[in-house]
């Protein structure tokens, strides 16, 4: 939206009537003198507009932000206080038994460098499970479309309510099976694989078929066998495949004593499309 | 920049202006007809813009793009190509040998998830190295500041030249040995600490009475004494503290078949000032 | 035992008496016709004993066997059965939950390498709880001495079963406190310490003290702060001391697929007195 | 050897023409009074018989050593020095690069305690490589044998110097590729593989037709291709599977501070053949 700010409809009027209506996800550009000697450019947020003094006349720009600073306070939600990356775990929504179903904070670290993306991928978090994933994409890849597919209606919940509460409202969930929920996305830049359904050879090869020219697809893997299917079918679709072992070990406070527990240890099979990304 | 546009100097003859000088690095809001029924926002790049129609009048709006998107290709720099988060080892200028001074990708990238920065985070990188974190932190913190500070001359010129390649000029250089050189800095959200030249317990303190409310701060650490040391110094100071080994094994393609190479285990010590983010 | 053999009291009808008592663990050697120029000497099982015939006068030396042979099958005692290393686990007398009290079979094996034992070592397991340390060592070092100390009356409980299951008898369980309770034993050439009840430093002061030249101690440690003290106090006695960190997966089988499961990692660390073993 | 002493040729005398003669590898049991009410049984090395009375009639056991304690220490030979498990891997001959060949001291261990030998079993080394396996097999399993399988003629020639240095005469080297030259073998009670060179499924299908009852095969794997394959072929051939990654850091002293090294993450994968143990 702009706005050409005069003397009664300042910007600090107009950022004070928004707020009382509880926008705050924008951030502001109030432009000064546009074209004259004495032109500035304040960028702001709305909560910071209110009381600041300005030109009579001024083009004032909200541009929705997709990553909330924590000036959002107060609003009760929660993505103002959460990271760009690193969100914790038991943030997010997610059925029970936890540990079972969330890729760990610091895998998906590890997991959303090698998808290597940027700022306007278009990314598909398959097996979305909780979504933490594409939440997370959805942080980096703000001005991207980040879509979460997953058959499970349960998990599908979890993720409308991760989208809802960690502010992301690029994530499309899509409620579906891969490979055929894919068909109607349009081709990505980046595929993580989470969870395949024993179906893990036919979404690969539907990925490889897609992917943009040096797009990147990451499954993560917990068993061998998967582990090998994964590099099998990626080959033999000319893709080099290469694999990271990420295991972690997280400190817990025994009696005073700092002892480390292991997390089970997870594969990613990273493949990257030749050629060069437009 | 600001700037009002008429018939001659239409936004696509002023983007194709910039671009013959080699500036192409910012992203333009053309905000047609403002205030009109048929107002209109368009977010472009420039090389987007060359060709493209508008309105007589308009007001273009420039701002620095801290995460150039991928349609600065052509220009020869590196910026346009690199990923939010996940930029490849190699990538980086450094000293030799390599292996031994830059925090390795996968590592980064949990470093980075415990850091838990905001797009407008204050960051510390101490004990920069080649300035890996810097530099990805900065394109984390899109809207913040990052030090990079740093004693080692030579060190100091790979993160002149990181900063430059990888256009993230909100990364300032602070050539200067830990603590000392913090004074003047502005006090922190989020601090690294990947080298501390065995002042760790003196560098902790003063990051710890530094470090914003809610604020974190991270020890990348290779040897037991030192992991005991942060741990003993973070407690000292009435923060909690946990550790978080990372152990990553990267494949290896020998003969065709899909060996398991370790990188040397990290032991990362986060530890968070009590309070509530500002 | 050595018997001077008649036609009636024959190896045969010797070995068939005592395995009606429920004897079965001793090694045979017949010796006929010792000095003369027909000579044999033939090793046995008693089990194998029976039936066989022999000259009519013999030496039948029968010698205590520390790891029996198979053939002591059908006794329905388990040391027949056991491995001379790698003891499941589950196969120990152990206090409830398992888990959080013996040593894993796998660092067991890692352990008892760093050991370095001899056949004739005197070894003392230090916080043995429920002895798979001592049973294993006293498998290897079958003509020396081992020494359990344990001051939890369940878990010395737990030994005394362990040390008869696995018919390990020249293990002497001592119910005290270390390091109190060492004062009455040899001097050791291998030490394992399991368990220290937060008294490490004084534990391994005293060992460092007794240890022989060319001796070993191993300790098992799960925390930082006690992986720090170890150091410290073997390396203040002028001890080399080395540190292995053990990460061990198992596998698992979930429908029919291997996914990998995480032991906690634990830290050996390994002194060695300076001098050559005698 | 049994010899009947007498005055003249007394156990002292014996045992020090014997070692006069560089024969120092027996155990020497004296039996005093053989069958009278002062019957006594000494066991003692020669070394420790020198100068030691006894009755003037006696039967002198000799049995050759299998582990020969440190007495025979100023032998030059090695084995006296060498532990029963837990050899340096620098102490084994071996080609260049050491790294590349050996199965790592740590890995060893695990291996042998998966191997789940007896003192009498069978075993087979396949892809023997320098023979660390074997010869810490032979040491374990004393009274069995053990063959070590190697096609390569300088590792062949590695193998024949360690069983030499080590003592371990019950090692039989076998110059073949694997599977032929297993068939002249005795049917195992453990097999070792570590190595195949490329004929993995097909070593497997013969030893898994060749385990006795009870019997375990172990592999050792750095490759995803080949640890599926063998999951694969143990399977397909009734047997239960289980993988083992074993992940090893070393501590290396950097200036006075204690670093991890880690060593390349390896598989074992452990079959069990069905039945009881005969």
């Amino acid at each position: 939206v702009a706005i050409l700010t005069d003397d009664r409809r300042s910007p600090s009027v107009i950022a004070e009537a928004l707020l009382d209506h509880g926008v705050d996800d924008f951030r502001a550009y109030v432009c000064e003198n546009v074209g004259g000697s004495n032109e500035r450019i304040v960028e702001s947020d709305l909560s910071d507009l209110v009381g600041q003094e300005f030109a009579a006349l001024n083009v004032l720009l909200l541009l929705r932000d997709p990553t909330p600073s924590p000036c959002t306070k107060g609003s009760g939600r929660s993505e103002g206080r959460a990271p760009l990356l690193g969100i914790p775990d038991e943030a997010f929504h997610q059925r029970r038994p936890p540990d079972g179903l969330i890729t760990k904070s610091e895998v998906r670290a590890v997991a959303l460098a090698k998808l290597a993306m940027r700022e306007d991928s278009v990314v598909w978090d398959i097996g979305a499970g909780s979504g933490s994933i594409a939440v997370e994409a959805a942080r980096l890849a703000h001005r991207g479309q980040v879509f979460a597919v997953e058959r499970n209606p349960a998990a599908v919940a979890d993720i409308r309510q991760n989208v809802i509460e960690f502010g992301v409202p690029q994530v499309e969930v899509v409620e579906a099976e891969a490979p055929e929920g894919l068909s109607a996305l349009p081709d990505p830049d980046a595929v993580f694989v989470g969870g395949s359904g024993r179906r893990l050879a036919d979404i690969l090869t539907d990925v490889c078929g897609r992917l943009r020219p040096g797009g990147r697809v990451v499954v993560s893997l917990a068993t061998v066998e998967n582990l090998n299917a994964a590099l099998q079918t990626l080959r033999s679709h000319g893709y080099a495949a290469e694999v990271t072992q990420v295991s972690i070990a997280r400190s817990r406070d025994v009696a005073g004593l700092t002892r480390l527990q292991a997390l089970n240890p997870v594969f990613l099979v990273t493949g990257e499309r030749m050629g060069t990304r437009e």
